[in-house]
């Protein structure tokens, strides 16, 4: 290491761009994570928990945000190799998988759940270190692997406390989009970087609207700011079918708004959507009249979600620009997408929490084939008071080629990443976590020379099991004692003097209506209710859990 | 970052010096640490979790270990600064308290958990990432504090699943040492190399036996490889100080068990180990050859204790060799030793969970007063099958200057860091682990086209709590799903193809019992013993149950 300049004294400050958490917060997210993994456990995965460190050349260059290439990782040399922190959970996991290919049961089930560092310029809200809450399954080429997925994502989501119809998991095949990308005549190694353009663009639709979206798929855009930022160049034909696949799910929707009808493939009203029954054309359409009238939401939902996966059909099975041409791939995404949705529905995660949307394709490079996300859907007010919706909290998808690195064999995978600190601000913006940490009960100290019998009191109160702890600063001013006290949020203080000690006696300070009384000192009803009391030593525990129940 | 030479394809390998931990390693450290913090939270100890990454800067030289100049952290230059990985919890909690003066309640007691870095070459069992759990009280002058975290840590063992009389934790104190020193003509700054090489090597009594330290207390140190250690050059005379210093204890015994006396400080005899009677001292030496034929091990234990604190008060109150001198520092080191000790008894912490024993010094340079170590006491059989005690698990002490370096103010601190993994490694090698992974349930594929019926049959069972995963690897030879359930040591297989969907049943076999009467496929008794059962689809789930509770 260099030398450091000599400094007086050195500064007491968190490194720029990280973050120290206190008390309640630490404790709620492992709460939280322990919740999660019991929810994957049962799901049959194995924890993993690989080192902080690896190997810069092990990590690869898979960083997500390709738009902010200043974004890296932390990095140091170490006898001519370079070691790094990692940027995420999924590198090490293949990695992983890689290494111990001939010990670990295939397909692989693994959750992992840790901090990552991301060396990015520090910026308001923008942290450098954070944690993330993985679940892959490795070696399952299947999309029933994926299906499983969602299925526990909603399950872990319900867990941890977000009601259902408070979030929503969309669902989406990359291989769908490159279908669409095909069709618009944007297939070839040629036009990569068009469609990493396209793809970036779609993944900012919550942000950029509509417009911003189109403008990003034409020429170009300029932000409020004035920076411009260039677009893919599509003409307009080729951006009216990215649109249309992006809108495919609204387009549906809106007409059987105003028409009352749907297109659907011939195996989802056949075995999908009505049990099997071989109905005629006639009495399907009879079927969709009376579903747009008397049909439960969910029922409803479920033909968009088949009627969507249908519009997609069509959009890939024709060239529909000059040089377009007909996806396999895009056909391969819908057959795959109308399993899921399939396995999906068998199992009863209807579309009250799982949908099948286009809209959703994830702006990571790397995946392959179906993507999913999970959007919380309430309001929550922003930083000015104006409503906005949560938005993502989850997502994940197929990446197939991740292993590939290491061995040269083509490992099918596919996994999830919770956004574990967003997903505390969603339960805190809900009220479900319990804002109120829990203050010990304060023993204070009136005599210095019975520490022994307050360290008794306290391990007393323990041993019934409640929180509690001696004052241990300089016990000559008691305000000072009271306001620590007060500072540690303590629910009860107890009091015992050389008087209270040769009485065989203690003092016990109800601290929370103590603080309603000063509040209400005028108001009539406040001015008999005591608020401390005096009992028999040997009736501490028994006054203390009374108080203690009365407050909650 | 610079620039990577290209190669092929990268290595998959964990970084020299690192880990990768699976399964039921990381779900049991998970349960540890939890079961810790819970104690440490009914203590009043609140949770606190800096970030990994700290200024080099704020770190500080405080590297525990000087023996080996080779270990420092993993730093890398940003900005014209240095960042690095912490390597231990008390630096990031120093910097927290000096940072947060002004908002955190004082004394602050707060605990961390979580894995640290060092930069050591690495070797066998000698890992550069581990975990580390601590829990420190900031503030608090008074060694009630020290006697707060004693008793806790004794609590924390016993809930973590060390039963009492497993362990012992030892209590000295540095000032004691301080005034040996003094004593024996060590003090003054001249002499601070001469005290280091004392300090460590009384630390290293365990591996090195008493010859080897008394080695290098004088000339130095010659090993078994023939590598030579300089020692602190004392004289016999002050080596023998040194010497009696730490078998203060083991003397006081050894009179004892000889001669049936020990000698007590005033204060001991009379207001603490007799109940405060005035009896003259004719009757307490009866009461001692009375003990000495009828006491309890817990009695003599503490009359030790207080006799070892007696021989150490003699130890400092005079000089001993030339040049020495009588020691305050270490009187008041006797003082506060007795005081703790005092604490310790009146709240039942005896001499089977905590004594005084002058032989712990820690190794650290930065403690200021009272130290204290953990240690198991039960044998273990090391790699050739020795047996040997286990040895020290967790350690700590006070350390009043650590916060000063930031704020210039003096800050008194005093907290224990346990090493979790060697505690884990403990109770794995008492057998107080569940060694057995619990497996998940595995639901066969037989007919690839039913997956959703399979899929639903996994949440059934998972909806009724028990662990189970549908088989996602290509289902063609059914001999590789078994094998696979094998590896996952699956308890139970669930079987079910076309004729048993027909039939509504499912197939159930029992793993465990199966692979018994493989293995006792010759015996009579095993015979008739089926494994595999057939019932209805909606007895599966009790099935399943009756099967897994009869396993266990």
């Amino acid at each position: 290491m260099a030398k450091i300049k000599k400094q007086p004294r050195p500064k007491a400050q968190t490194p720029k761009g990280f973050q120290d958490y206190f008390g309640a917060d630490v404790t709620a997210r492992n709460e939280m994570l322990s919740t999660i993994a019991g929810v994957y456990h049962r799901y049959g995965f194995d924890a993993l928990e690989t080192s902080a460190v690896e190997t810069v050349e092990a990590l690869g260059k898979f960083l997500p945000d390709v738009d902010r290439p200043n974004e890296g990782v932390f990095a140091w040399e170490e006898d001519n190799d370079w070691l790094a922190l990692r940027y995420d959970l999924t590198a090490p996991l293949a990695r992983v998988a890689a290494q111990y290919r001939n010990d670990l049961p295939f397909p692989y089930r693994r959750y992992a759940m840790g901090p990552v560092w991301r060396n990015e310029k520090p910026g308001p809200g923008r942290f450098r270190q954070f944690y993330q809450c993985d679940a892959d399954t490795v070696g399952a080429s299947s999309v029933a692997a994926d299906a499983e997925i969602c299925a526990m994502l909603s399950d872990t989501l319900e867990a941890v406390g977000i009601d259902r119809g408070d979030y929503v998991i969309r669902v989406n095949n990359r291989k769908v989009l490159n279908g669409v990308m095909e069709v618009a005549g944007l297939a070839g190694d040629d036009k990569e970087a068009e469609r990493g353009i396209v793809l970036r663009a779609i993944d900012k639709l919550d942000r950029l609207g509509t417009d911003g979206v189109r403008a990003l798929l034409g020429e170009g855009r300029k932000d409020a700011s004035g920076d411009f930022t260039k677009g893919a160049g599509l003409s307009e034909a080729q951006a009216d079918v990215v649109m249309g696949f992006m809108f495919a799910r609204d387009r549906v929707l809106e007409k059987w708004n105003n028409e009352g009808t749907v297109k659907l493939m011939p195996g989802f009203y056949q075995s999908r959507l009505f049990d099997g029954s071989n109905e005629s054309f006639e009495a399907i359409s009879a079927r969709l009249s009376d579903l747009r009238v008397s049909g439960t939401e969910d029922e409803i939902e479920r033909l968009i979600s088949f009627a969507t996966i249908t519009e997609l059909s069509d959009l890939v099975s024709h060239a529909v620009v000059d040089h377009g041409q007909r996806s396999e791939i895009g056909e391969e995404g819908v057959a795959e997408l109308a399993e899921i949705a399939d396995l999906l529905d068998a199992q009863g995660y209807g579309p009250d929490r799982i949908v099948i949307d286009p809209s959703v394709v994830r702006g990571l490079g790397y995946y392959t084939g179906p993507v999913y996300e999970a959007e919380l859907t309430f309001e929550i007010k922003d930083d000015k008071g104006r409503p906005r919706n949560f938005g993502s909290v989850a997502g994940g998808g197929r990446y197939d080629d991740l292993v590939k690195r290491f061995t040269g064999q083509e490992v099918p995978a596919t996994g999830v990443s919770i956004g574990v600190d967003r997903l505390l601000a969603a339960l805190r913006a809900k009220g479900r976590m319990d804002q109120t940490a829990v203050g010990p009960v304060v023993v204070t100290v009136m005599d210095r020379d019975r520490m022994a019998d307050y360290q008794t009191m306290v391990a007393d109160l323990r041993n019934a099991g409640i929180r509690a702890e001696v004052y241990l600063g300089n016990p000559k001013n008691f305000g000072n004692q009271l306001k620590y006290a007060d500072k540690r949020q303590s629910p009860v203080a107890i009091i015992a003097g050389s008087d209270e000690f040769d009485k065989g006696i203690v003092q016990i300070k109800d601290l929370i209506l103590g603080a309603e009384i000063a509040k209400n000192a005028t108001l009539e009803e406040w001015k008999d209710r005591p608020s401390q009391y005096e009992v028999p030593r040997d009736q501490m525990i028994a006054k203390v859990r009374e108080i203690l129940d009365g407050q909650d």
